[in-house]
């Protein structure tokens, strides 16, 4: 299976299990439940999921069920897009091509999705079959942690937010960036570790690949911003700017910041060293990380 | 220990909780926490809390600890609050006497705090002391259905909005406020008799009681926005009428709906009458939740 084939399949996996684990269109209420889907199924990457299951697999291989958790993460990702993308935080008309989930089911109804998602998330743990209670309690709160505010997801934005328009300084750079996408990022390794049963040593590695990825993934996204257009983005390119964010080529310039990416894919693929052949997918995806378009 | 009293030992147990948990005003990024502390510690009364203490109690004399599953439900009724409240929702200025978290911090945090407060109620549950994993996993199972779209509070809430307007009707009401109220009222009564161990048939009971003191709560709610001031409630009054919302007043009239709290708090009564005098303070916090002024 060729990189291309492999992605569509693990896309294919995740949107699979959350097609099982997300109420029916008519399930009532129906148009929250629109809501949720028109945003979970927007033609998103599920880099994610993918981390994870790959994670799980790197460690053994009997990871049955590792979709569901994979799936979870999705589920925080879908909705941290939707409370970000709404009017009183970026004020968003665009994503994945399509128009945001306010702009199509109104603000009420955005916000309300977005709770439901990340709720979800946390239901879709702890009732995972193929991983016992204590790992299900386990990925709770590593997922929950990652998603919160200290040194986490929601910390991320309110930095990035209050950062805004301040002198852009490589600490807060780097204190936003590991919070806002890294924390999930590395999330994701790490349920996939505990979902396969790692042992220290191996949950060790694959949360350091996971930084390393993570930290890339974000230097890679800010170039993006500048480097692409909307249309090959499908959301608003330039925004960064626009909105005087605190990014990577604004504190250290394109060509830097292409050279510190690449440091951060070297890291990747040596923090995964100890799993040998087994983690050659894992190093593909540093790869694409990297190398991606959009 | 009369009831006042222990009603006021039952608040600052919960109270002490809520601060081990929320993260301190001082840890960055701060603006955050201080909107996550500034909306929980806004003199609630902790009446969930204490009924998922009470329904420890009544299961098994050893339930220390209790008070950190209890702290989880106070956490997700403050996130449901600050985000009913926002402009898009409800458009609420006032919340138990104060300014809600919105005019106080902006429609950015508040998304954000609420956000914030959702995910640390299940990170508080996976990591609670005096509970196994198989407890700690179930308690997140139950929390996140009973805060979900389907019957659970997001879902009547969707209904409670899609319903303003609409013609009063039995059925829709009682769909609602089953979703939007009970469920979590029902989830204070079953996290504590997880986390106590409780056997199926006490389990039952307990859900049963919450059932039933939950729809009695709802009914006393309508009724109190009816017949009570702003002043007197700490929170806009007679705003259900005013956003045409379906309650039991529009649909029963003030009669018949003061019959139908009396109806509930009957039932709520009998359900536990397994536990004997281990249930003596369920029996009066069910008399409090139809006899309430606030």
């Amino acid at each position: 299976m060729n990189l291309k084939e492999y992605l569509a399949a693990g896309q294919k996996r995740t949107d699979q299990a959350l097609e099982r684990w997300l109420p029916a269109e008519t399930a009532p209420p129906q148009t929250i439940h629109r809501a949720m889907r028109y945003s979970v199924f927007a033609g998103g990457k599920r880099i994610r999921p993918i981390l994870c299951m790959e994670a799980a697999r790197a460690v053994s291989d009997s990871a049955a069920g590792v979709e569901n958790a994979a799936c979870a993460l999705e589920l925080i990702h879908t909705y941290s897009l939707i409370h970000d993308d709404l009017p009183a935080l970026d004020n968003d008309d665009l994503r994945r091509g399509r128009p945001t989930c306010h702009k199509v089911f109104g603000e009420a109804m955005a916000i309300l999705a977005g709770d439901a998602l990340l709720t979800l998330a946390f239901e879709v743990l702890a009732k995972a079959d193929g991983v016992d209670d204590t790992g299900r309690a386990r990925m709770v709160a590593e997922l929950a942690t990652a998603s919160g505010t200290v040194g986490g997801m929601i910390g991320g934005q309110v930095n990035d937010l209050e950062g805004e328009g301040k002198t852009p300084d490589p600490a807060l750079l780097e204190s936003i960036h590991r919070a806002k996408t890294g924390a999930l990022l590395r999330a994701s390794l790490r349920l996939g570790a505990i979902f396969a049963g790692a042992d220290p040593e191996q949950y060790d590695a694959l949360s350091r690949f996971g930084e390393h990825a993570g930290l890339a993934f974000q230097i890679v996204d800010d170039l993006l911003d500048v480097e692409q257009s909307s249309e090959e983005l499908g959301k608003t390119a330039g925004k960064d700017a626009a909105q005087h964010k605190i990014t990577f080529p604004a504190v250290y310039g394109l060509e830097q910041s292409h050279w510190m990416a690449e440091q951060e894919r070297l890291r990747a693929h040596a923090a995964i060293e100890i799993f040998g052949a087994r983690a050659a997918r894992l190093h593909e995806l540093a790869d694409l990380i990297v190398d991606r378009k959009t």
